[in-house]
């Protein structure tokens, strides 16, 4: 049994360095020094590897980070919401701003401006974000009728410039699945479309098969699910064709006690053959906003990305 | 302004007595007291009421007030997830069983008990779903082809039986919206019977009109959301179209402070349009298998279901 | 192994048949029906029953409650932190008052209104206390020059009035245990007073006997723990001396994953011989101003109050 | 206004760099990158600062780093828990080992082991703890029979090794109040010595001047503060005699919603006059293993430590 050891502050220390001092202190410490070394073990044994995260992070600066993972084809599949579509494309041609989570929710509405926890998003860029997205789609409508998400967001990736991740998604042959994909602006987007446009389609058992695929014929996989909702679920639930994920690594804020799926611990996929009886797996307690930056500069460190 | 007062108990307290006392208790119980009093109001104003869940609530005897809500026609339009189809098919035939948080999740795996906090759900409940959702799907694609969520939630209402929710949402007309609708166990039957059936389709933008249509049409809206992700978005999203809705409670455990949908307060909706700048809205921190049953008996009690 | 049931809602419910539905609905809903049977048995089993609880509780209309407990002398020690004794002095001669956790503090502090969440506490109820405390402990001090915490809310609650819990506990010889006595407002004023009265003294250790004693002289023992920090810890610390409580509830919305004791499982005391092995205990993951009105309201339907 | 900036990673980056990408970064990332520039600002304005943390983070590899803010005089005084105190000195002679949160407490109890999340901590450590604690107060008693808790702290220090945490403070003469010092095995250890000497006694008011005085002298105060509970509302109360503290960090798990002083955000101690109207304070929803190595990394690299 490894010893508890005090953290030394170090000058020059490194990423690598604090997150290997965290895995011997503790509580969550102990838990994110553990997801480093598993998401290490997921690369080393060439794990196709599932990453999901829920919309807020794309608005967030951690859009930054899940581009790089695109981009250096990090991650073999993207499982996502949304949201994540919407803030992906906004970001792309206008920023998002610092503000506070105690604005003045009704002063904000009159400004125009919506907020996400501590993250403005003027309503400028949704009125652009219909601009394109009518233009895009019927683009799309003009190849192909019924689509996938996946389809969809193959199709935007290569619309929008270098910033989004969706663009080294499509550019990498990442795919995008998002189960959920009229639940946003582009959903929205989509219903004002299909008005003109009634036999435009988004056929959502289309994807199933690919990502079956993706599954079925991985040696092994592993999954970096950042916060809970569809996005986590959708990426374990697949994984009961293989009889279980071989790693999995949660970073959630979620509870366990009120029996959601978005607060469930690995422990509980293990039950539904969604992680393998023996799958190595660990949950990060914590804002991925702080978790997930200081994870993924270890990484980088460590020449995996 | 309203003083603190003290709770008395008193024997034979009804439920609406408790709340009422609640009500002027301070903190969450305060929080409460004021979701029963604007739920009273959206029946009062005749507000065209949307009720979203979460899977797990299904899987909870919780099942047994949604049920009844469906059954008495007190909501209008039910948005949730996959996992609430799955659940009410499996609970209309099977039991789930009452289990510990603590359990064991690898020899739960090894006996076939699937779990959901302390839930426990056998798998062959899952073989019997899988039987059904083949013969069924079956028998909607002899009628159509593609098909929207709601028509296929419309549908297996009509094949289960009356402890079913969504047997009487089937019975009374009220749609039941689910965006995510290949995420759970019905959609891994939908993945299979594409297999042999590959023109089977399941379009999602063709429920975009009608739950936009609902929103539209309605003098004021009202929405009850216990739970976060999908079910809760895409509530408060569809209300935009109309600059939000008139009243909104909630029911959730999860935090503010990481900018997620789940976490986000009410108040951050109005930022949005998504509800109104002067709609009356409260959020009641608590898992909803406590505040949802007490909320619900002083409903009852009013003559409200 | 028990079945989920739906809750059936009828008329005319009671509380006890609220809780009994809860039992079987799991999550927390079946936590805090297992809470009330545990209190339940503690009392059939003639357990020494130790109450704790924060102060913020006490600032709630949850003080109604914690007050019946010691008229009718359900608990038979009472151990708490300093706040709770400001606040049931304070509100016994001037009430709290219902605000929001949203209001402006700069603009309460401007206008002498201090917040805790959404209850607004006057500062010219402080003012009183300062008042009273001086005379009350200049009086104390004319009779005994070094106290124990137990000893100076003994004398508080001869001083107070009936709708104070103290008056209660002084009356039925209830002690209550303050380990943190310097941490509140009745603490400056033992510095105001100590200023003029070197040799005032409140000396911490002269409780642990008696608290000890009261663990120790029990055929068995259970606690009522709401919320967390010192008056939890003090309680289940108090009965490692006897290897540990026979029963436990808490109720509590801390998390577990951060290794504090405020967020520490029933089951996690096990280990320190806090609880007993075999002991029973149940957590509620609830705010307690919403959960115990509930389990009070069922135990006084069951006479046990 | 800010905007929000994707974080790019960097081979070779500095926890300074980190810290400043996620400044920039929205949600509580933003949090942490603000506590630090706050914290240089205390050190910049020479605020006399107070640092308070629970005892849990003693226990955990957090104590390297409260041991270099004493050992380098970072901080002006220590307001902590008796647990803080149990656990400084146990480790000073016997580490604490690594576990996991989902171990067998009644097997860990068999055993021996005392469990405190995922941190196991051996009851050869309690009776180590008993032994020294006997002589110690022994002698301690031989020179004052009736001490503060400041004084003991120091005392203890003067006695411990120099991984210790109190060694330095007393070294130092940094203050280490504990203002609840009764609650914890020092405390048992206080009441099995008094039982031999009923004399002895520890004045819990008599440190009220002393804290009192640190507020009043200092030009500024700011306060770093870890976790909830007595240690947190002991630093900001203490602060009252000032009209508040300049600047505040907290670093917390806990939830606002249930109106406690854990899971009070910094605004609310604005209206008591805890924290100065104008103070500049921040709170990071975060473990403080998590966001604490990262934070005191870049204060060292600043030079600030």
């Amino acid at each position: 049994m490894e010893k508890i050891k005090d953290i030394e502050l170090k000058e020059g220390v490194s990423p690598t360095q604090i997150v290997k001092g965290m895995k011997q202190a503790g509580f969550q410490a102990s838990h994110l020094g553990e997801a480093v070394e598993l998401i290490e073990r997921m690369k080393q044994e060439n794990c196709t590897l599932f990453l999901g995260f829920t919309a807020n992070l794309v608005a967030s600066g951690l859009r930054g980070i899940i581009r790089e993972l695109c981009e250096k084809g990090f991650a073999d599949a993207i499982v996502t919401t949304a949201g994540s579509v919407d803030h992906d494309i906004i970001k792309s041609f206008r920023p998002y701003l610092l503000g506070s989570f105690n604005a003045d929710d009704v002063e904000l509405h009159q400004k125009g401006v919506n907020r996400l926890g501590n993250i403005f998003a003027e309503t400028k860029g949704f009125e652009l974000l219909e601009e394109k997205m009518q233009a895009w789609l019927k683009e799309l409508y003009g190849k192909e009728k019924c689509v996938s998400p996946s389809t969809l967001t193959q199709f935007l990736g290569e619309k929008l410039p270098e910033q989004s991740f969706l663009h080294h998604c499509s550019k990498n042959g990442i795919p995008v699945f998002c189960p959920g994909i009229t639940d946003g602006a582009i959903g929205l987007q989509m219903h004002f479309f299909k008005q003109e446009n009634p036999d435009f389609c988004v056929d959502v058992t289309k994807d199933l098969k690919q990502l079956s695929g993706k599954v079925l014929l991985a040696e092994k996989t592993g999954a970096i699910i950042l916060g809970g909702g569809i996005s986590k679920h959708h990426i374990i639930g697949a994984n009961i064709v293989r009889n279980g994920l071989d790693y999995a690594v949660y970073v959630s804020t979620a509870s366990e006690f009120d029996g959601s799926l978005s607060g469930a611990q690995t422990r509980e996929a293990k039950s539904w053959g969604k992680i393998k009886e023996r799958g190595s797996s660990v949950q990060v307690n914590c804002d991925a906003t702080i978790a997930f930056p200081l994870m993924a500069s270890a990484l980088k460190e460590k020449g995996l990305l």
